[in-house]
């Protein structure tokens, strides 16, 4: 089977035509010498969480951000780098398939082979499990061929998306030393980089010279914070999704008689769910973070969709789209409750055929209330991190089922006056996930590879390669690199008896920003969405003419290129420090006191510790 | 609900874009002249029919074909429309909706106005309801504005696709004389199209001026016969859910470890199926025709797919995508047979809760070793055509199922070493129905739209619109019309007590014709397919760029241009018989007489009277 690995395929004429397509590549990453401006040490985004990274990850926590320049611009502390060894790097799939992934690592290998044809290039064999026996593939421009800008991760395939064991950091390292590797390239989405900060650690502590670098890559686009804008495959997978519902919209209001239930992938947070109803309009989105934020029930929903279907009846229409984020589930807060008891039976080790008899009594009873094939698919057993096996549990049947129940008692009682309530329902996920990645994943992920190169020539370890401004053109890009311990949180509260992440740093899923301009704008919107059918089919992705070039509603719409904004900031801080020097006027000075004491007392109050219910769905 | 008919919408660039597409038309139909060629009289493509059909349609059966020419073609016999007297035109969408069928609408409303900008067309809202009920909305250049090159048939809407029973018909022909119109073009499958000639008999008879004409428009590729290569829709439907396969493929390919089992929309017949597999290439797929014809049980079909995964984990390859038609259910033996007693008691009357009661004992005994799952859905009741609802019954699930079983069996026993066999069940149909037509059906469509206002102005009854050497450029495509009825066979035998299309003359589904060149492409690539992951992924639709031209492969590898070799074949009679006029050599005409008998002793073996399995499933 591995003999498979990067083999030449039989290419579809416009797999070939996209094979021959060049990402651009911003300035400051063109050419062949390397400028590095490091800004300040970071910090975490919550206060109260950093004594907790920082003894978690005594060598890798707090180093400074690192800013990537143009070889012409004229920053006099910026570290220029001429001379580059050969240098051999890893690189490993990690995480769960994203459309891009290949091209991080023919960016990577074109960044290698361009500041020295001597270096190399091993790719690892069946993802992790062919990082722990050392089984690799040596990158060639022969192999990449047939792999540019093409989606799937069978270049090299995946298996777990976990490096966290003793045993499996421990085969880790030694395949690191027994390859001689400079650095080790993870791409994937917030678990995978969670270990990848993990094992920048334990090799720093084991004066191993691998440095670790990650790649933020993964459909869910959850690995979002002040650093990384979004995630190399999100653009595709809404796209994608985008189009299939919008088709589905555009069937419902043909035949009038539908109503369809659709859930999104993209695990617990909603952002593909939030991201793909801006594209195409469909009458309803139920997000997992507010339903978690307002404490809505399964009655509450079902109340919620009801009182919709009635008032589009009243309207005469009796069609409809919803979008439920296959997170929702646990968002639901009995269910949520309900959920935690199964896991936690699971872990004391019940089989699941008497799991349903040693629940609670309540949780015994909303078990009950269940339909059968809900009830089989709760009881699955929990993932890696934790959550419930979410791609294999049927929210949009539940839902539909229990709206159709209500709705055909409220016809009986005569409240409900329309037809006939029918549903369809849809799960968009398997069928996204190996699509050809749009032209802003090819860009991102390319220009993410070479990023990776330019960690490694700086000699940085943990750090995350990133990219802001995405939303502008590409020359417009700031390529970067944090260090992966600045984006951590720590989750302040139990999940269960024995659930092995509490109080543990850890990249965690972001979810929707509730006071955030992009559910802002779905929340204006809402009304219109609901009743109008105002529905827009984004169509299919194109790679060629008008539409090609567009980008994620939720990306051009939020404030991002948090790098280049605290960039200037420290252009603020030089410029008053100068203006302010020893033997400035009296006035300037208490000016600039009055002004400066102000600024640091509102920040004061604003980073004290608290809870941020951005990170804790 | 219907003021939101024919309402301006809010598109995407893309959908912008499409709109300022123009589609091509061939030269036959350029300009403002109008020729026609007939062709000889039709006839039924199996002669023990044509009685049957001759006397039930006796005013529109064996009526020419007719051939629409360039205007500077020298004919001699063709007949020259140059006067363009005002008409006025209804149209109705009747089948399911079909990506391109606003374009039919454009078309026919271009040629109209092109031919004289006092003729008019009303399109029905609301389908067959709207044709019944009078509701119209007159089609103008600004409605048509957002709706050319869209998909869905949400300009006008859709109902049920059956104007069948006498108050259908004669609320039809009511309908008609109250407009005063001079055509009625019917916009669907193979129901419509049968309806559509019903309608044009009932018309003829009653002495009523509107003629009728059906536009081959089905997403599911099975209105196919001599003069119809393929349908509206069907290239559109296939390259959207070919890209869904194949991105389905590459992440199968990049995890190693799931069979998905995916089921595919196209009604009895397996097109959809076997055009998606020459597409994309998966692993494995169960043709109704096949299986029909080999009479396959359910449990041979699991231990086909059971032996093909053992095969395949036998090489290490513990992932498979595997299709499956939606037909395929009804072409089990077995099944089919539970299912039309099911049926049967039906239309007895039983209620659903007392059908598996009063079942045989072999049904009941069949029945009972069903999940429940797939009990609920069988127990549903039939459609109009009297097959199953073939959308609702997820076989994908049923033999997923079935094989689990049985691989846990052989794990058991010893016989089968390779890893757990996991399934992931999918239905890919409506997500597919409303999307962006591509070129090929945008063109098709339009032109179509074109023939029929050909039609109408040479004063044709019955025929349907068509369009031949579709595999060519547009430049070379010919266009004519057939009669309905010489499309139409006669099912030879009972489909279960009280069916209603016994022996009526029908436009039936044509299977897959498994002696011609698209299942023989099939076959000699099967174990290919099978064994060696040659996954090929066609990419998202594309409307600009290499791919947008691309044609369906089953329309590529057949022979086709019937109507254009029937002419050539005219052309050659009429050679032989200059050649041998009155006054030639004994020589040439003992040469010809001799050549001629063999010709005739060889096509009237040929063509005597036999069941065609074509149309047979």
């Amino acid at each position: 089977m591995d003999s498979d690995f990067g083999i030449p395929r039989e290419l579809s004429d416009l797999q070939k035509h996209r094979t021959l397509y060049e990402p651009e590549i911003p300035p400051c990453l063109q050419g062949t010498t390397v400028r590095v401006e490091f800004g300040d040490a970071t910090t975490a985004a919550d206060p109260s969480d950093a004594h907790t990274i920082s003894r978690s990850f005594p060598h890798t926590y707090g180093q400074p951000l690192a800013h990537f320049l143009r070889a012409n611009v004229k920053v006099p502390d910026a570290q220029i780098i001429t001379e580059h060894h050969p240098i051999r790097v890893g690189v490993v799939f990690c995480g769960r398939q994203s459309p891009g992934g290949h091209n991080v690592i023919w960016g990577l290998h074109s960044a290698l082979k361009i500041h020295n044809p001597n270096s190399s290039l091993l790719g690892f064999l069946g993802g992790s499990e062919g990082l722990f026996a050392q089984k690799t593939l040596e990158i060639t421009d022969d192999i990449l061929s047939s792999y540019k800008n093409q989606g799937g991760y069978d270049l090299l395939g995946r298996t777990k998306d976990q490096i966290r064991t003793t045993e499996q950091v421990t085969a880790s390292l030694n395949t690191c030393k027994a390859l001689k590797l400079d650095g080790l390239v993870i791409i994937g989405g917030v678990t995978s980089n969670t270990d990848a900060a993990q094992l920048a650690e334990t090799f720093a502590e084991a004066k191993c010279t691998t440095k670790v670098v990650g790649v933020p890559v993964t459909l869910n686009g959850d690995l979002r914070n002040q650093f990384v804008e979004t995630n190399v495959g999100f653009d595709t997978i809404c796209k994608v999704n985008s189009q299939l519902i919008s088709n589905v919209c555009i069937d419902a209001l043909s035949a009038e008689k539908y109503y369809y239930f659709i859930r999104l992938m993209g695990r617990k947070a909603s952002h593909v769910a939030l991201e793909c109803t801006l594209q195409s309009h469909p009458n309803m989105v139920i997000l997992g973070e507010e339903v978690a934020a307002s404490k809505l029930t399964l009655f509450d929903l079902t109340t919620q969709i009801c009182d919709s279907v009635q008032a589009r009846a009243e309207q005469e229409k009796n069609h409809g789209v919803i979008l439920l984020p296959e997170g929702l589930i646990e968002s639901i807060p009995e269910v949520y409750a309900l959920l935690q008891e199964i896991h936690g039976l699971h872990r004391q080790g019940v089989s699941v055929d008497n799991i349903s008899s040693q629940l609670s009594p309540w949780a015994s009873a909303l078990f009950e209330f269940l339909p059968p094939f809900i009830k089989k698919q709760l009881l699955l057993h929990p993932e890696s991190d934790d959550s419930a096996q979410l791609s294999q549990i049927e929210t949009e049947k539940l839902l539909a089922h229990l709206v159709e129940v209500e709705m055909n008692k409220r016809s009986k009682e005569g409240t409900y006056k329309g037809k006939k309530f029918n549903a369809i329902c849809h799960f968009f996920g398997y069928q996204a996930r190996g699509c050809l990645p749009s032209k802003f994943d090819c860009d991102y992920a390319y220009v993410l590879g070479h990023i990776c190169y330019h960690i490694l020539a700086a000699g940085l370890n943990g750090y995350m390669a990133t990219v802001t401004n995405l939303k502008n053109p590409v020359n417009k890009w700031r390529c970067g690199a944090a260090p992966i311990t600045a984006m951590m949180t720590v989750k302040q509260w139990a999940r269960g008896p024995g659930a092995a992440s509490v109080g543990k740093p850890a990249v965690n899923p972001a979810s929707i920003d509730l006071k955030g301009k992009a559910y802002e704008l779905l929340r204006q919107n809402a009304t219109k969405f609901l009743l109008d059918d105002v529905y827009r089919n984004p169509g299919p992705l194109q790679f060629d003419g008008p539409g090609s070039d567009a980008k994620a509603v939720t990306l051009c719409v939020e404030d991002q290129d948090y790098m280049g904004r605290i960039k200037k900031l420290r252009e603020h801080l030089e410029k008053v420090r100068s203006i302010v020097k020893p033997g400035c006027s009296q006035d300037v000075l208490k000016a600039a006191l009055s002004a400066m004491a102000s600024v640091t007392d509102v920040l004061s109050v604003m980073s004290a510790p608290s809870f941020n219910f951005q990170t804790t769905i």
